[in-house]
């Protein structure tokens, strides 16, 4: 008979008693877009001896607010922290729950859920997201019992149950903020070039842009400051380097890029 | 002694066995704004002998996607149907759920309900919203239990429990996707005057606009075709008659009326 591999005792915790601390049928999971130097990726997990790539998500305590809850799991489950997380949408469709997922991770333990087990229920899923700039979380120093990874958003293989469908309506949920929201702080070098702001652009939309509309709109909003210093880059002649307007910018966080009526 | 309402069927039943038919700790509330002649109003409903004003909301049954079970609720409650619901925020702060409002009802028929009962639990709820035309919302043939009345959006009293603030976050919702989306089709008539058009947005955003911005603005998203005919009005000059343009106005429903990158 093949060794057993011994049960740790949060994950017996989890399933015996988990329904006593936490909120039945309901679940948070987070998107955590990275930019930097031209690419975009999303902060996953590998669960379980499944290595299936996941969101990071858990459940949301009795006496804990949504929010509170979809923070401090980003952080137990990717050691990630002080990100700003949104609301964006719920999902909730009935086959969205895979019950064998939770099945197959404990019977690794030779532990057979019952089937009225809390854990085997329907759940519903709260998303969060953000954006942030992946070089600034250093992910060597995270202790997490799974293996936590930056991964390209073109190169998602298929994520656990409902995942890649999470993050896909995430990532229209940020291209449609791109329409009307200023972007780009925190993202880009304090002092930053017309083409660094259009690759940043250009990367979340998936596509290349004109650079002349692209600037003559970008120009429009009055968010950006032109300074007098130049960037010399290769081939090409010196560029400008611009700042964001720090108040405007502000401005436009409130009221959109095309300000109030 | 007074003597008693007997309890109806169907609240018995869904104070015994509700938990066996819903999902636990979690609801739909809907917003349904409505739109006529330069009032925006909000559909309410007045909620057992306390006569407290409320959202239309429900339970999610167990084998129902939360989208069925918001039209469902809906539809069951006002009687409203075919309208297009949009999901736009989970409220769930923990102190939200108030238990003396089904303590109260249930009271009513001198029931008291366990403390262990599902009804008692914290609920978190998903909001749904959406705009129409209430002119278009005949009540009167509407058969429900409860009084359901369009009410002003600025005098509207107090709520049951956070449904002020749903009602607060729908309105927010609505007014950032008046910056980026168009919006007028089913709520004006098919041929409309710019002060009109004026009328809806300075309705929905509670303030006045300045007519010249405002014309220049909407003149330049391009889904307005301006008619030859003109409408006599009052003490004014003839005032220019425009339609949407169909075609301009579906793509700027997709990308936004800044149109895309």
């Amino acid at each position: 008979m093949a060794k057993r591999i011994p049960i740790p005792g949060n994950k017996k915790l989890l399933l015996e008693k988990g329904d006593k601390t936490y909120l039945p049928g309901i679940s948070v999971d987070c998107v955590i877009f990275g930019f930097h130097e031209n690419e975009l990726k999303v902060l996953l997990l590998q669960v379980g001896q499944s290595h299936q790539w996941a969101l990071p998500g858990g459940f949301i305590k009795k006496n804990e607010p949504i929010e509170n809850a979809a923070y401090r799991v980003l952080q137990e489950r990717t050691g990630v922290q002080n990100i700003f997380l949104q609301q964006f949408n719920v999902f909730g469709a009935i086959d969205r729950s895979d019950p064998s997922i939770h099945l197959n991770r404990y019977l690794e333990y030779g532990i057979k859920i019952p089937k009225d087990n809390w854990l085997l229920q329907r759940f519903i899923t709260i998303g969060f997201y953000a954006l942030i700039d992946f070089s600034e979380v250093n992910l060597k120093d995270i202790i997490s019992e799974d293996n936590v990874e930056w991964m390209d958003i073109n190169k998602l293989s298929s994520l656990m149950m409902d995942h890649s469908e999470i993050v896909q309506k995430a990532l229209e949920t940020l291209r449609t903020q791109l329409a009307y929201l200023p972007i780009g702080k925190n993202l880009l070098p304090k002092k930053f070039t017309m083409p660094e702001l259009q690759k940043l652009y250009e990367t979340i939309l998936n596509e290349k842009l004109d650079r002349r509309n692209f600037q003559r709109k970008l120009l429009s909003f009055g968010i950006l400051n032109r300074l007098t210093e130049t960037k010399q880059g290769g081939a090409h002649k010196a560029a400008y380097l611009y700042t964001f307007n720090e108040k405007k910018y502000q401005k436009a966080l409130k009221v959109g890029l095309y300000g109030s009526w």
